[in-house]
C-alpha cells in the first residue's frame, strides 16, 4: 500500500511517507560502532533538501545510485542535530512507469528557458554596434545547448536549473531601466557586458542537465570563469576581426565585474558601463538570496546567519 | 574698455580677460620672500574651479571678500605646477548693475528644485502605509527651505546646488524601476528609506544658499548624519505615534545604508529594502562621479587617479 | 535514599550524585540510530556548566522543562569528547519543599545589587552639572527594576546575574581613580558616560530574572545597544530640555565607546572623557575575562584558546 | 636697542621681536631663483615651534649652529602656507652673559626629575619578590644618568625633557589605583612591567640633554626597543641568577606591551598584569596627547586631524 | 596465527591485519550511549596516520600506552566520516623480541642525521669572519644532541624526525646557489642566518626522540622561537665578546625572518641577506608542503584545501 | 672654453660644468611671480637623475626637447628642498660631432642583450616537451626586436635598458639551481613560466629604444600584463594546437605569479612550478632593489624609506 507523499519543506518529525527525491549527493559509508555499511544521501526537490540514511544496504544497492538520479524512497522523518533526517526503509530508482518528471523535482527558474533565450536574443539584436553585437551573438550561440539548463552557481544565488539564463535576463531588464534614467550609459556596452560576464561558468563548473553542479572543473579551479571569459571573447574577436578598442572594452568588463581583487577581479571598473555591470550583478544576486532567506521565515523573526550574505542574519519585516 | 569674458573651463594660459567668479575660498597671506600681503582665492563658476592671486592688496580690500561672494576680476591666466592660475589685476564685488545672477555661476542640479520637490512629494503620496508616509512627509517638510539648495556632499558626488534633491529624486526613479522588476520589494519601505537616508546631511554640513559647503558642523563631526538621521526619525515617530516595528525598520535603513562599518554603518542591511537602498545610493553616486570624470576627458584617454572613485583612473571609451 | 550532592566544578567522571541545577538550555531531540527521543540539557550552577542527557523521556516530560528552571537531577558523570557529561537517571522540577533558592545556583555579582545601586546613585549625586545629572538619573531610574538582575552580556565578561550593575560600579571606581591622577578629566562627563554606555543592553537582550540571557531582541539585532542608547538619551534630553552641547557630548560618548567601527562605533572618541570611557570599559571587561580564564587553571599551565580574549591562550603564572 | 621678547605661542604676523629659541633643526640650503645660500631653522621654546629663515648667510655662520643650541634671534613674523614663519635679521649663539638657561626653553615634565626618580625608587622598594625587585633595580640604576632627561618618544606623547620618567611614574600611580580595585592583580609583576617596558628607548633613540631626539639609532631601527628590552632584562637576569619563570614573565610583559603585531609586539599579553600594562600605557599616552591637542583649542572647536591620535580631529567641549 | 601486515597508506576498508604502529596520541574516553570506556588512538607509521579505537578496555590497559610508544595491533579497517579507521581487536606494546625499530615507523628526513650535521659543519667552517663563525658554531654545538632528531615543526613542513637538520641543510645549499648568482651576497651572513634562524624551535616545542612533538613549551608560547633565538645569540655573543655590529646583524636576521608582523617578526628585513633568508625559508617550506600535497594525488586531480598552503587546493599536473 | 664634465652622482652643490644628459622628462612651465616661461627637466645618465631648470627660454627652444633626447647642458649645481638641482645656462641637442652615444647615458643591464638572448634561447632548447618549447619559442621570437631594449618596469627593479632580458635570464639561472636541489621540479614548466611571465610588459608599457618608459598603455591599464599574457599564450596555443592541459598549466603560471590578489593575481599558485616562479620573481626583484638601495649608501648608515621595498629603510652593514 502506498503511503502519503509530501514535499521536503512539508515534512515534520514523525512523518512516515513515500516520496520522490532527486539525489544531490550519495556516499557509501561504514558505521563506527558495528562496521555496517550504510548509504548517506542528500535528497532534494523543488522545496529544499534533506539528509537521508539507508542503514541496511544490500550489496546490489551499494553502487546503484548517483547524483541527479530520481529515486522513490519510503521512510520516516527523524531529527538529528536540530535538522530533519530521512530514515529510509526502501528505496529504488524511479522508472518511466512512475510517470514523474525529474525536472519537477529540481528548483528551476520561474520563466521558461526557451522564452528567456528569445528575450536575450532580442536584447542582442538591439545592440547597434555591429562588431559588439556579433561578438555577443557568437558567444551565446556557441553555448546554446548548455545555457538552457545551467545554473549560475554551485551554491547561493541562482543555483537552480536555467539559473544562468534567468540571472542574465533579469540583469538585462535592470540595465535597460538604469539606462533609461542615466542618459550617458552606452547600452551596447552594458548589454554586452551583462550577457558575456558569466558565460564561462559553463566551463568553470560541471552541471547535469537538471542544473545540479557536482564539482568545479580543473580549468575552473586553475583559471576561473573570469579569465576563461576573457580568453573566449579574445578568441571570438580574433575570428570576427573585432576592432582592438571594442575587444579591450568587452574584456575589461568581464575582468572587472567582481570589483574586488579578493573576489577575482585583477582590475577595477574603469568606465561607466563596467561599473554598472558590477552593481547590477550584485543587486540581482542579493535580491535572489534575500528572497531565499525569507522564504520560510515567519514575519517578525530572524534567519540564522547566512554565509552568502556576509554571514548576516536576515529579518522578515512584519508589514 | 571691457575685455573678453570666458568660462573657467575655456581659459588657456596667456588669456587676458574680465570674468565673473564665485569665491569658493579666500585667505589673506604674506609672501615668503618680501613680506607682502596677497589674497589667495579659489574661484568657481558652472564649469570648474581656478586658483586666483591678487599680489598687491590695498588695505581696504584685505577683508572685503568672503566665501560665496560673486566677484568681477580682470587678470591673466598663467601656469603653476601644471595647473592654470589667475593672476588678478583688478577685482571687485559684483553689484546689481552688473545684472548677473550668482546662481548662474555655481553648478546646479539639471532639474529645477521646485519641480524636483514636487516629484518627490508625489512619491511620498504613493506610499500606501499611512504611518510610514506621515513620517517621511514630516521629515521632508520640516526642512523644506534648506532642501531647496543643499548639495548632497562637500566634495565628490552631487556637491552641487540642490544636489540633495537631485540625488534623492534620481534614486527614487531607480527604486521604482527596480521594484518593477523584483516583485517582492516593498516600495513603501524603499521610497521611505531613499528619502530619509541623507536628510540629516543638512545638519551635518554648513551650506550657503549657493550650495557651497564651507565646513562640517560640530554635531556632524561628533555624531555624523547617520546617527542624526536615526535620532530625527525617532523624534518624529515619538510625535506621530508611529508603531514600533515601522520605526525600527525606518531607522535600520538609515543606519545600514553605508553598508560597511568603516564607512559609518554600525549594522549591515538585514532586509531586502535596506540592501537595495545601499546599492541604489552607490549607483547614483558612482554614475555622477564617472560622468564628472569623463566630462573633460578626450575619448581614448585616461583621467588622473580620482580619490572619490577608490583612486581609480577612469577611461573615456572611443565608441 | 538520597545520594551525595556536588557542585558542577567538583564533579568527576564516575560520580553518581543527586544535584540541583539551573536549566540554561533544553532541547527535545531524537537519536540517530533508533529514533528514540531524548532531552538534551545544559545545566549550570554557581561553579560552571555541564551537558546533561535524559535518554528515556516519558511523554509527560517532553515539554516539562524550560530555561531558568531549577531542577533536581540524579545521574552519573561520564566523559564525551574530552568534556564531562551528566547522564540523567531521574529529574524533576524543584519545589518549595526543597528549600533551595534558584539564586544560589546562578553566578552572581560579588556585591549585593541594592548596595551597588546605592553606590551608583552616590556617583550620580556627585555630578555637579545639573543638566547632565538629571539625564543620568532619569536613564537609570526608568530601568531600576531590570537593572537589579541584568547581566552585562550574553556570554563572556559580566554574563552573570546583576553583572551590569557590577560592571558599571567597578568602572565608576576606576574612573574616579583615573580622574584623581589626570586633573583635566571632567568627572561629570566621565561618570555620565560610564553609567549610560551600556544601559540599553537591557533592551538589546532578553534576560530572565536569574540573569540568564536566552536571546538578543529583534531591535537589538537591527539597531544594537549603541544606537538604542543614543536614541534613549535623546528622548530623555528632549523631555528634560537638556542643552544641545551636553546632549551631543553624552551621545558621542555612547556612540564611540567601542572605538573600532567593526565593533559597532561609527565614530571614534573625540574628547578625553570619551577616550577614557573606552579604555575603562576594556580594562573592566578584560580583568573579568582573565580572572575567569585562570579560575580553574593550575599555576604554570596554559588555558585553551579563549574566543572572547582574541583567541589567546592565557597563562597562570607560578608566583 | 632691545626689542620686545615673546614666547612662540604669542607671536602674531607682523611682530618684530628679539627672542631666545632652542634650535630643533637647522639646514644650510640654496634658494632656487638666485643660488643664494640661506639657513633654514626650526626654533622651539616651552610653548611651541616656529620655522625660521636667515636669507643672508655670512660664510662664518654657515656651520655655526646645531641642534639643541640656544640662540638669540631678531626678526619679523610673517605668514607662509597658513603657518607663521620667523624672518631673521640677526642671530647669534646665546652666551653666559645672557643669563638664560636652555632648560627654560624646552618643554619639560611638570615634576622635577630627581623627585620623580625618588618616587619610582619607592615603588621599586615596594616590590616584595626579591628576584623581581633586584632586576628592576638593576635596570633602572644602570641608566640613572640618561633617565634624568630622556623623553619617552621622538614625537607625540611625552616627547619632552624627562618625559620617560614622567610617563613611568604616572603609569605606576595608575597601576597602584587599578590594583586597589582588582584584588587579583600582582603588583610586583605590574610595577616591574611598567618600569621596564620602555627603558630601552634610551638606546633606541639619540637624545640631547635637553630631551630633544635627533634620530633613532641603527640598533633602534634594526631591533627596536622591545627586543632591546628583552635582551637587556635577559642579561640582567643572567647576572643576578633570576629564576626562569620570573625572567620569562618579565620578558613577556615587555614583548607584549604594544599588543598588536603591527605595532611591534610579536605576542599578545597572556596574563593579567601584561594585559593591564598595555592598557595603562595606552591611557597615559592618550591623556597626554588629548591634553596637548586641546591646549590651544578654543572651547567649542575642533582641532586639525592629529596623526598620533589615529588621524582623529579632537573636540574641546564647551562645559 | 599471524595476519598480514600493511603500511597505513596501503590499508583499505575491510582489511583485517596485524600492524606495528607508533602511538601519536592516545586518550581514555567513555562512550556516550552506554558509559563504556574505550581508548582513542592516533597511530602513525612512515606512510601516514590513522585513527584507532579499542572498544573493550581491560582495566590494566587503561594507562598502558603513551605517545611515541611502538605498539602491535590487530584489527579491521572501517570507514568513518569519509576516513579510514582502525577497529582494534588486540593491542600490546612492542618488545625487543619483535625485532622492529621504532625509527622505522616514523617519517624521517631522507638523509642520515650524522651526514647532515657533517655537511652543516662544513658550511660553518666556510664562514670566513671568525666572530660570526664562532657564534654559529657555539649555537649548534650546544644543542648537538637534540638537533639529531628534532623536527622543524609540530605540523606542516618538515614535521618529521631530523626535519630541522634537513631544513637547515637544504636551505644552505639553496643559499650557496643564490650567492653564486648574486655576487653582492655576503655568504658569512647568509649561512649564519640560515643556521641560526630556527634553532630555538628546540626550546619552543617538546619533541620525543622519534621527532614527534607533543606540545609547545610554556616559554614557546609566551616568548616564541624568534625571541628565544635573539636571546640565545645575545648570550653567546656576550660570552664570546662578539663585536656589536655583528651581533646586531645576526639578531636582526633571526628577528625579521618571518617577514610579516602577524607571523611573528617585529621588524622586516633591512639588509639583503636578511631578505634572502626569508625567501629561502619560504621556498624550502613550500617545496616540502607541495611535494607532500601531491604524494598521494592522482595526476590530473586536485587535493582538498590545505591549511598550511593558505587553504589552497593543489593540482598534480598530467605531464 | 669647455668646462669640466661630471657624472650625475658626482655633482656637488657649487659645481659649474658642461654635461651630457638624457632627457627623462621635460615640461614648459610659467613662473608664478613674473609670468615667465621656463623649462623643467629631469635629466639622467648611467649614475642617476637630477632636476634641471632653464629659466630663460628663447621661443625657438620651447618645443625643442623631448624625452629620450641626448642633450649637452652647461650650468651650476644648486640645492633645492634638500636635493641637488641643475641651473642651466646653455643647452642644445647633442649632434653626431659630439661623438657620444646615447646608450652610454642610460642605465643598461650588465650583460649584452645579444648574449642574454642567446642564453635564453639555450634554456628554451633545453625544454624537452615539444609542445611547451614551441609555445615559449613563439612567444619570444614574435617580440625579438622589442625585447632587446625593454626594461622590466617603469620604476623600481630592472627599470633599465634591456632589463627585461636580464630579469628573465637571471631568473632562469636561479630556476636551474633550485631544480638541482629539489628533484621533483619540472624544469620544462619552470623555464616556460619564467620566460613567459612578464613578456606582455612590452605591451603594457611604452618604452623608447633607450629603455625609458614614458607611460603605461591604455591596454596596460585596462587589462594589465597578466591578462595580456594569458591572452597571448592562448592565441599562440590556438595556432600551434597545444594540448589543453599544457596550455592551462602555462596560463595558470602567468595568472598566479604575483601571488596576492591585490597585486593582480586572481588565483594563487596551485602547483609547485607556479609557486616557485613567484618566489624566483620576488628574489630577483628584491636583490635588484636592495643592491640599488645600498649603491650610494655609506656602510653603517640607513637609506630613506624606499617605496618599492614596502617603505622600509635599508641598512648597509659594516662588514
Amino acid at each position: 500500500m502506498e503511503l502519503a507523499s509530501k514535499k521536503i519543506s512539508d515534512l515534520v518529525v514523525g512523518d512516515r511517507v513515500d516520496c520522490f527525491f532527486i539525489v544531490k549527493r550519495v556516499d557509501l559509508k561504514t558505521t563506527n560502532s558495528n562496521d555496517k555499511k550504510y548509504l548517506d544521501f542528500i535528497f532534494g526537490d523543488k522545496t529544499g533538501e534533506i539528509s537521508g540514511k539507508l542503514w541496511e544496504v544490500p550489496a546490489a544497492m551499494e553502487t546503484m545510485f548517483k547524483e541527479s538520479d530520481l529515486v522513490k524512497a519510503r521512510g520516516t522523518v527523524t531529527s538529528f542535530m536540530n535538522s530533519n533526517q530521512f530514515k529510509i526503509d526502501r528505496i529504488r530508482l524511479s522508472s518511466e512507469e512512475d510517470g514523474v518528471d525529474p525536472e519537477d523535482f529540481v528548483e528551476t527558474a520561474p520563466l521558461k528557458n526557451t522564452f528567456m533565450l528569445d528575450e536575450i536574443r532580442k536584447f542582442i539584436l538591439s545592440i547597434r554596434d555591429e562588431d559588439i553585437r556579433r561578438v555577443v551573438e557568437a558567444a551565446v550561440e556557441e553555448k546554446v545547448d548548455k545555457i538552457m539548463y545551467y545554473p549560475a552557481a554551485k551554491r547561493n544565488h541562482h543555483a537552480i536549473r536555467s539559473g544562468l539564463l534567468y540571472h542574465v535576463l533579469t540583469m538585462l531588464k535592470l540595465g535597460q531601466q538604469i539606462a533609461g534614467i542615466y542618459t550617458t550609459v552606452n547600452t551596447d556596452l552594458l548589454y554586452a557586458g551583462i550577457i558575456l560576464h558569466d558565460l564561462e561558468k559553463m566551463n568553470e563548473m560541471e552541471s547535469s542537465e537538471l542544473g545540479i553542479v557536482s564539482e568545479y572543473t580543473i580549468e575552473g579551479n586553475l583559471l576561473g570563469h573570469i579569465s576563461l571569459g576573457v580568453k573566449n571573447v579574445d578568441r571570438i574577436c580574433d575570428r570576427l576581426g573585432t576592432p582592438d578598442e571594442k575587444r579591450m572594452l568587452l574584456e575589461h568588463m568581464i575582468l572587472s565585474h567582481h570589483y574586488e581583487p579578493e573576489y577575482g577581479s585583477p582590475v577595477k571598473p574603469m568606465f561607466l558601463e563596467a561599473e554598472l555591470l558590477h552593481h547590477i550583478d550584485m543587486i540581482d544576486a542579493r535580491v535572489f538570496d534575500f528572497n531565499l532567506a525569507v522564504r520560510d521565515l515567519e514575519p517578525g523573526t530572524l534567519s540564522e546567519s547566512i554565509f552568502s550574505l556576509d554571514r548576516r542574519r536576515i529579518y522578515n519585516p512584519k508589514l
